[in-house]
């Protein structure tokens, strides 16, 4: 009889689930609407009540799953336990004990990044590789590090927080954080828009930034790959903070591969080719430079990674 | 009968030696020259013929003896292969598994600053802790970085090259590395007389570092101790970049624990504090702060940790 495994991704909206074969092959997956009333006091119930009905719409006994694994949107430490996860409304709990309770098989919880990460390692952009830190270009700046194929939690559950590593101590305005000069206020989706309008009112230079009421990341791409002026300096400004940022990761962990991901990264060649330019200049050790890869799993990076915790454990 | 290992620490000037009990106990120590001519050709066979007579001396069996550990002074891989080892003249070759043809008992080998920090681990300052980074401030910066009581080599053998992360990208002079802005040109005992003597000729402050025909970092810090305004000066540029490094890092792997090392680190609490200061401004996650701790073995760090890692093989 088959054996599977199960990928949980909860989000702030949505939780996606997938049903994958031990062999690593999605045979199916859904979402369920993320209900964060009284706390998110029903999110784990609704999960299972969830799975239940899945596995029996595919004629799956719940003896033939050997696992699931849970990628939670805060940090969470090596043995499951949450502190707080602001986005869901828990505290001092451990969800994946909680869900083992109510499915009687092993879960394992770990960061939403971190896990996406996993995901694209053993599927996705980062395919082969040991050790590879994924970077996601959304709304802000994710990251999660894996090293010899494990997720690195970090000692307090907070590896992976290269958006807030401080590019530019000198910056003026504020990052969410409080802080100021973080990598997310120049390589997120709202990082690159924020530069790029900083940079019109500045200046005088002529741009097709100038004729829209209001624009996005994809739009200061598109004006970039056009030759205009104020678009590509904000394209560099992101490749120098994000390609520094790179190097120094190498220099700390030299890991065997970076994979970019996130709504940003869609921009395609010439965000790889602008990261790439800046990240070897600041390898100064020129055989210490990781390749540099995009995502391939997109929003599913998520519960492939979940899938593979199960797997590993 | 009483079980051993050795650790061996290969400098380019002397090897130092240890013999441990397994129960981590040094029971003697002590040198032999490095001889770096032929390309070192003959420095494998003078590690092997010393230990020879000294467990002789000692009244040691070699088949007492359950491995040894090695310290190099440059990349190491994984499996013990060393592309090249400038200091020593080594070149396309894998000493571990040559002194284990010599000794026929079984050698580990790693790059000397990561087998420092895992001494440290073990024995010295980050004693308790699974997740490390020794970072040690001497005529350069080095440091090793220990993830879960394992050395993190790197894919390319060159993780913990901290001394090279890019700090200040405004910054005219070069780095041994050939960069510009290098950590190292600030936070070494060559560092901070650096920055100082760019202090004292770019300003008429008072200080009493001019009243000195050369001075040391030890000069800079005896002098700061005592209010000198420019000796200040460079030890809070000094803290600014050492300590926003580590915030950099912290929200890359989130150590549980840093040391402190290196000749510089004897300035002790003055140095602690100016790194505490900037390490915590710049990591925006409060709870994200780890420990900043000396070191505490000094020059025989090499040697404990290379004995640990023959224990823990």
């Amino acid at each position: 009889m088959s054996k599977y495994v199960i990928g949980i991704d909860i989000g702030g909206t949505s939780v996606k689930l997938g049903l994958f074969t031990r062999e690593g092959e999605l045979k199916h997956k859904w979402q369920i609407k993320t209900d964060k009333s009284d706390n998110g006091k029903n999110i784990l119930n609704d999960i299972y009540q969830s799975i239940l009905s899945t596995l029996e719409e595919q004629s799956i006994l719940l003896s033939q799953v050997d696992g699931a694994g849970m990628g939670i949107p805060g940090p969470v430490k090596k043995d499951g336990y949450v502190e707080t996860c602001v986005n869901l409304g828990w505290k001092d709990c451990n969800p994946a004990k909680d869900l083992e309770a109510f499915l009687h098989i092993p879960v394992f919880a770990g960061n939403d990044a971190n896990v996406a990460a996993l995901g694209e390692l053993w599927q996705g952009g980062g395919k082969g590789a040991d050790t590879m830190v994924l970077i996601t270009l959304g709304t802000g700046v994710g990251s999660g590090i894996i090293m010899d194929g494990k997720i690195i939690a970090g000692s307090r559950g907070l590896s992976g927080e290269l958006g807030h590593v401080t590019v530019n101590p000198e910056e003026k305005e504020s990052c969410n954080c409080k802080n100021h000069g973080c990598l997310e206020q120049y390589a997120s989706a709202t990082g690159i828009v924020r530069v790029a309008n900083g940079l019109l009112q500045n200046s005088n230079k002529l741009s097709k930034l100038r004729e829209l009421e209001s624009f996005t990341a994809k739009d200061v791409f598109d004006a970039a790959k056009e030759q205009d002026e104020v678009a590509i300096e904000a394209v560099e400004i992101l490749g120098e903070y994000l390609g520094r940022t790179m190097a120094n990761v190498t220099l700390t962990i030299d890991p065997d591969v970076f994979v970019i991901g996130g709504g940003v990264s869609k921009a395609g060649q010439i965000l790889m080719d602008v990261i790439e330019k800046y990240y070897r200049k600041y390898v100064c050790l020129s055989s210490c430079v990781g390749e540099v890869h995009l995502a391939t799993l997109g929003n599913d990076a998520g519960i492939f990674g979940a899938a593979k915790m199960a797997l590993d454990m």
